[in-house]
């Protein structure tokens, strides 16, 4: 999949290293390929918050002279996805507020399905709003929250919410990282030289040099101030439905996620594809680079040989001008190209982790008959995705889900392939064994573990202005 | 005065116009003298609010492609005071925010004294803060009102402030303008192409060729919507205390003000200056440009030639850089450099409008020295500045300022002059005839027409968190 | 005259002081007046040397970080005057190039008559060029001479242009000054810390606190080495014609220049103007900044008061942008703005230095009948404009020159004036006393000192491509 | 191999299509991977040339408004490579000029070994230079050629010069496209929509759906104008000697070059690396993204599978900040993260292209150890690096090369790995068949086939001044 859709971001914050700032900087590199719209990060120094955040990637928000701006052993950080409408630095995150208790920071992952509605209590009751972020209602409620810690402001404020939230959250001196009950999107912990240290994945563990220690559990909260480190489980036990698709997509193949290696989960899924779905061909190619560790395992459970028969160009940025007097739409081509030495004349199965709205998938499936594919078989390695996503997922509504509209024949037909297979949503979930029954599949079947209202009508994500 | 201190900023709004977001542009070039820390535009379109601001001058945050993303026939603009310190894009102005009732945006001249207790009061019911501004707690205060209109909000929240205003405040579709009961910060109204427009001086007027309708009085809230044009008075009526220092210093000379153009006000006040501290010297010397008035007015009542033996850089920018190996402070020179063949073995009259600190006249006095003078007698054409405002001038504390901690020998004796003389208040006061009452000279005797809590400690002006 | 034409360049040059590049910074910032379009600095450290430049002002071309990548102690830079045409880097100076001798750097202040048949010579000879300056046939002629010092490439180079250069050249241990044999255009000499400065307005030398110590004579060539200071005068002696435009305009009033301080040459124009045109009015107005001295000396003759009647905002950048929809031209508006109270029924004496093609003086006395001028009286304290300049300023062609194309009654309805009266050259010159043969006046005579081929025919200056 | 060396420069040229410059920024684009120091485009229409350069990568430099200020049907591009050293702007390519002959603009990937002896003699002569690089002496041999045809220009130029070009030129209405005899560096010819393209690699053509040809052949000269295309080979014929590494490392694998598709090549030398040096191991690991293709050959042919427990991160940029506090150098471990999963407890054999300094190769070797790998085996696709390269290549000097300054053992040792081979160099050039003969191998063998003065002292590549 090439940039179809994106999740909503990655955190990170460190507590008590003297580099605290540095080392988000370090992670929210780590996790560029969560957000690449916005960057920030917050500092704490003797009760003194800076926040400096800046639209673009990591490497162009923070230099030197910015990354000095923010002194102090606390920080948090933030990268925001792109979407495809106008990018906001209103939006970016973390926020930085003043309230009554002083001032605090925040970043958050995921997306809070009730955030229309206190929003809406909070504005009749006289709140103002400065972004049009569903977790803004989060600093709003621990603002109003009569509590006097932090956090138990924080506990306040998470009890009014639904939905999904990995968050990093910082005071003058504390920090606490919190996760959904039902535990939708990842975040876990490490020590580093004596210093705690959360992010979304365990990759920034490793960049870092951090040990790993574990992932938060779902509904946890963690504080970490100067007494040390303490966890909270104050809400009712929900089911824990962790999503998926971070597993399927987002997550990097090298790190951790929901107790087992995203690696090995991709290739199995790879491997199960291949029994699901054989076909006779000649050839294995993936859709760089989501594809390459699901087709590795295609190839290693169909002994059909896997290739690189798709080049992408690394070098791709945000801008690209197309020619003005030829009607022509480059769309795919820039950033892959088709290696002819190994498609032509070739029985060719094109493995994809998913596919949202199908163009670009066709555009492939063109390419690959242009340079001689003499059979195109579409392998995917998830099942078809029919439903939007509440949770965090910058999905696209139901109408433009190319499997919400077609079935599996006219989306063959459509795309121009031979065949086309998806991988059987149970078959996929045998993957994870006997923590199969801990995954959120609503995009696969509508099974939405938390309440929507009217979760197929409009834009699933809180838009209200610009 | 060599941009000692400054004002809180320019405020322009236009109703009615389709070149809206243009024509406050222009505004704002015409007022960028009352602020150059960073400039903003909003403007309203079907009911969709546009913001652009930037830091720096007009010229330079504003593009012709920057403009074109604020459409609409509503806009309204701000320009901001430069401080010493850190200059921070989330307190530039105009604020945008969401609330119940919809969009709003809001420019603000002036500085409300009663800020600090209104925060904090909101803060205890839950309120969260954006920016260190003591202007967010309007849009505060208007998002709580229980008023259903834009126009009772506005008075509902305006009710509660006390301090310096004049503001231009704009829903989706309508225009308020509002001036302090006190009037201590100007604001005026025309006309052009049957739009509207409110600007901080009279020079918008002619710049943007609108015709000058008037000033609005103080305590007058001005709503223009497609009913018309409609003025409130809901405050109980107060002494009026205009800033005098509009006159001395901030405006610009071709404004007229408080009833009087700020020119003829200049010039009687070299006027009254020469008769009351008259001195036999050959030449008569502003620093430019905010003594050239003055001086033109001293040289007339005097008879002494007029002659401009400083001469003005006007290419100085923000940034100088300094000669490293070297232990020097070009500092003044900079801007000024004295004119040897005017003043060699000439008894020098030098006209400044005020001294704060008085490092930079002593650096004249020392600048002139060098280049022969025979004799210097500075002139100021107000009293000694020995208290600090708190109605929207960023005056330094009052330590900081030479006329509250020396007597006229010593500050004369500190500027190295052979003699120096200020301005008496009453007399300055005569300038205005039987508008005399209507000023406040607060930075000159103490007296604030609205009480201040411990007017005298700390910094006048709100900054709890960098 | 508000920026109607430009003159081409100031130049500095510094040898034997640590701060080199920092003082010459310093010497750009006060010619800032003499080239708004680009600014760069050479600087020669051990034998390496380093080139900066930039579009721009001086102040926004060098931070801090960017001076410090020129260490060493000789340093020469650059202004650039800005054309309405494109703005173009490679033209930018000061031109480094490699050559057999090594590494050169020059800056060039003038005009060269004869650089469009050099580059001919030098292009059928196979040389290549950079730029399309006309000062780039010098490095040229410098790199094919034979001769083996710096001093004896730089004669035989320099004894082959024609024209007008006051020229700054260095090589990595040697700085060269020299002046062309008629002295079109300024160039002095300074001491600072046991160092020299050179510089084409001894204002320079007030900022970096400099010892004045002369001008360069005309057809002086400087060369400051580790051996002192030696003069040259190599070329067959010219008659002097010192540029008297350099009084009447480009110089900074705080300059002394070809024997006399700029402030009191115009101060005399003023005079001489009054007595040469009287006119019964109420108040002398100059048109800011150029017409202030000239004014002061007009009302100082007549007795005729002089007033601020014209107010310059002087923060007016390079970009403005015009209200789309109305059809309308804010032109001189935006930069000057009429002070009612100063001029209405009033007969108004209007005073600038030169008038070139008309327009803005024309909306200048529209502007003032606006505000109820009820006379206006324009005197110019110059002969009338009639020829280009082939010297090294960029004034239009002869058709484009008002006083070329219309007598004086014409002119003086076109501009909508009461009357109109230029200052005779005669009288204009007697200004100079005995020097006054040692002026070039061909702008006002067509007199061309040196021979321009066909002078009155397309554009004056090179411009050979884009 | 993680960037540790560049090839100099991509190339491309088009002519007779009316989005000239925009293909031109296409084919750059897809080049980008051979230079991303910096990008540029000339364009010319109507007998005007334009260009346009700027530092960074090809979509940060060119937006569509500057896109735009390159019309015509006539253009060329350039990327030039990075170096650790300062950028430079004045380096950056199409450098264009002025000569007798009119205006002209040169691209040029490779590296004149005579290139300073020419430049002596033509500086000698009175040339002036304006950059460091060795082309620049290309455009000053053609304007001083007595020729008149821009062919003739440049066939009299190329003759004079020595070492290796790939070469685009064009004047105001022809392109030239020339490859040396030697043919060291790819050039290839493509047809678009009845215009030609010209292009360092075959990609280029599939990205703009161009129809491929052929490649240059060594020694052509290629003259497109509007009579049509013309070929040349003026020069006497050389031994074909192309430059290996193209197929090692620097070419996409979705490139054709020098007859074969690199893919495959790089397939073949994994699989000849997996005879000539098989080891028993557990999994197959490439240093993504260089050693990818090779590692699968290498696998195929050893049955061991194929595993990427190395990830790279896409997203990393120029900068990258340290933290301050630590001693730590994160070096390779911000591109580059080990899969535990994938690692621990395996014998794994690494595959590269090629080891330069075994800085990077030990950082990898330390951090496969760190997750548990049991042993490793580094094995390379090409032989030992022992020379440094003169035709075009930024090897570092001959000391810094490892191969050079250890045997095979103590390398082993440095790296700190188990087991380390090189492909010997005729079983590589077995890859190619019989086309062996026509490879350049001077980096693995010394055997220089253009001879260059003292070439294993002092820098490479020329460095005059910085």
């Amino acid at each position: 999949m090439l940039d179809k859709f994106h999740d909503e971001c990655g955190v990170v914050g460190v507590y008590g290293h003297a580099d605290a700032a540095n080392l988000v900087y370090l992670g929210l590199y780590a996790l560029q390929h969560r957000g690449q719209e916005s960057a920030g990060i917050a500092a704490s120094n003797d009760g003194k918050m800076h926040l400096e955040v800046g639209m673009g990637l990591v490497a162009d928000v923070f230099s030197g002279a910015r990354l000095k701006k923010l002194p102090g052993s606390l920080a948090i950080g933030h990268n925001r996805y792109s979407t495809t409408g106008v990018s906001r630095l209103k939006n970016a995150q973390p926020c930085l507020i003043e309230y009554a208790g002083g001032t605090m920071a925040m970043g958050h992952n995921g997306n809070l399905v009730n955030a229309p509605g206190i929003r809406k209590e909070l504005g009749e009751a006289g709140a103002i709003f400065q972004s049009t972020n569903d977790s803004e209602v989060i600093v709003h409620l621990m603002a109003q929250s009569r509590r006097n810690s932090f956090i138990d402001r924080a506990v306040a404020a998470l009890s009014q919410v639904k939905g999904a939230y990995s968050i990093v959250l910082m005071s003058e001196n504390e920090l606490i990282a919190a996760r959904d009950p039902n535990g939708f999107r990842p975040l876990c912990l490490g020590k580093v030289d004596g210093g705690y240290i959360v992010a979304s994945e365990s990759c920034v563990m490793n960049l870092v040099e951090a040990e790993y220690i574990r992932e938060l559990e779902p509904g946890e909260l963690l504080l970490i101030n100067k007494y040390g480190m303490k966890s909270f489980f104050p809400f009712p036990k929900s089911p824990t439905t962790q999503c998926v698709f971070e597993h399927i997509y987002f997550s990097r193949p090298d790190s951790h996620l929901f107790g087992q290696p995203v690696y090995s989960a991709r290739k199995h899924m790879g491997r199960a594809l291949a029994r699901d779905t054989p076909v006779d061909a000649d050839v294995v190619v993936p859709v760089p680079d989501s594809g390459v560790i699901s087709a590795m395992g295609y190839s290693e459970e169909s002994g059909i040989p896997f290739q690189m028969g798709l080049i992408r160009n690394h070098y791709v940025g945000r801008t690209f001008i197309e020619p003005q007097s030829q009607i022509r739409n480059f769309g795919v081509k820039i950033k892959l190209n088709a290696v002819e030495s190994v498609i032509r004349g070739k029985r060719v199965i094109i493995i994809d982790d998913s596919i949202v709205r199908g163009t670009t998938s066709k555009k492939i499936v063109k390419m690959l008959r242009e340079v001689g594919a003499k059979e195109i078989h579409v392998r995917i390695s998830s099942p078809p995705t029919t439903h939007s996503c509440f949770y965090g997922i910058d999905t696209p509504t139901k109408g433009e889900l190319i499997a919400s509209n077609m079935n599996l024949e006219q989306t063959r037909e459509y795309l121009g392939a031979d065949s086309l297979h998806y991988l059987d949503l149970e078959k996929m979930l045998d993957v994870f064994g006997d923590q199969r029954g801990n995954f959120c599949s609503a995009c696969f079947n509508g099974c939405y573990p938390i309440e929507v209202e009217d979760p197929n009508e409009g834009s699933p994500q809180l838009d209200l202005f610009e």
